[in-house]
């Protein structure tokens, strides 16, 4: 019936502590057929988070050896970690008609620009700087010379906001996934979104 | 605290019978705070159709008057009949920060475009031929050859499609205003829609 439009590359992205985590986490909740990349890192574990599900934890070799391979879509070295994004998964998936979302640093998400330049970049702000610090400092994972990093980078990250596409304020976690989940909708509506050959088929659906 | 971005402006358009007038309404009903611009037309009223309410029902010569005051922001001729948007209504909505939302066929879309490219334009499609005939069928207060031209009409509107920035296909009106509602949210979160002043408040605001 009607041209199936190839899936939507969704990237959110923003400042550590920005809670793109627990934003990335209730959207998929709500959103089972969200196909979710999961990145590869070699920073330790925090507590509860588990290898395939969260990242794939990698030594410093293992990464090598994967980024030596062309395996990543991005990579990147943050806080003296380094964190990258499986490629095959993403390319094949977007390919099959899926909605693809990934959860990476500001670094990660201009490499993925330029890569994919159509796919749909989201900025998520935390709400105050007060919260920020509050966040980060609650996660109590980190060495205080980590966290006067992390404070820093992340108020130069947000002069990189011009980028994006949208900037999604994370003050109440529902509100902001519903507003991920509205611009998910709409990207889906954007005319310029069709090829012309999808758009006549969508056009001769529709008047028979 | 945050920077107040100025209204959107909505176009709604599509072809005649796509249900234009039942997705505004259903809208308007949802969303008090969204105005909406009253049309005038020298077209005669359909039955429970109220001056000021759906349109200002002008004769030609009151039409006529309120063009050369130049009182509208487009206006056309469509079917033999005069249709056109005041535009100080318009204009000082969108400055007091309020999103108006305008319903007009798709020459009058492409003119207002000319003047506000910035707008979210939205081409709103019947859902098939069948269904679009029936319902200007069942309208029942135009003759054979009124038909026949808003027929022929919707077809080559269809053609302009691409002007438009989202396409929503009218299946389900509850949908379709669902679609419509998600467009309106996601466009408040654009980032080239605030100024850079705009964006350094927000920013501001959010790192204290």
């Amino acid at each position: 019936m009607k041209a199936m439009p190839k899936g939507l590359l969704i990237v959110l992205s923003g400042p550590s502590g920005a809670g793109k985590g627990t934003v990335c986490q209730l959207l998929r909740q709500r959103n089972p057929r969200l196909a979710y990349s999961v990145s590869a890192t070699t920073r330790a574990p925090r507590p509860g988070e588990k290898h395939g599900v969260n990242y794939f934890f990698l030594n410093r070799e293992e990464f090598e050896t994967w980024r030596a391979r062309g395996e990543f879509l991005e990579w990147a070295e943050v806080y003296g970690n380094l964190y990258g994004t499986p490629r095959s998964y993403v390319e094949e998936r977007l390919a099959s008609g899926q909605d693809v979302l990934l959860e990476i640093d500001t670094q990660g998400a201009l490499q993925v620009k330029a890569s994919f330049p159509t796919g749909v970049f989201i900025f998520l702000l935390p709400p105050s700087f007060a919260e920020l610090k509050a966040r980060i400092t609650q996660r109590g994972t980190e060495s205080e010379n980590e966290r006067m990093r992390r404070l820093a980078a992340a108020q130069s990250e947000i002069a990189q906001l011009r980028a994006y596409d949208y900037l999604v304020v994370n003050d109440k976690v529902e509100e902001a996934v519903a507003r991920v989940e509205a611009i998910l909708m709409a990207e889906h509506a954007r005319v310029n979104r069709f090829s012309d050959e999808e758009l006549k088929a969508q056009l001769e659906g529709q008047l028979g």
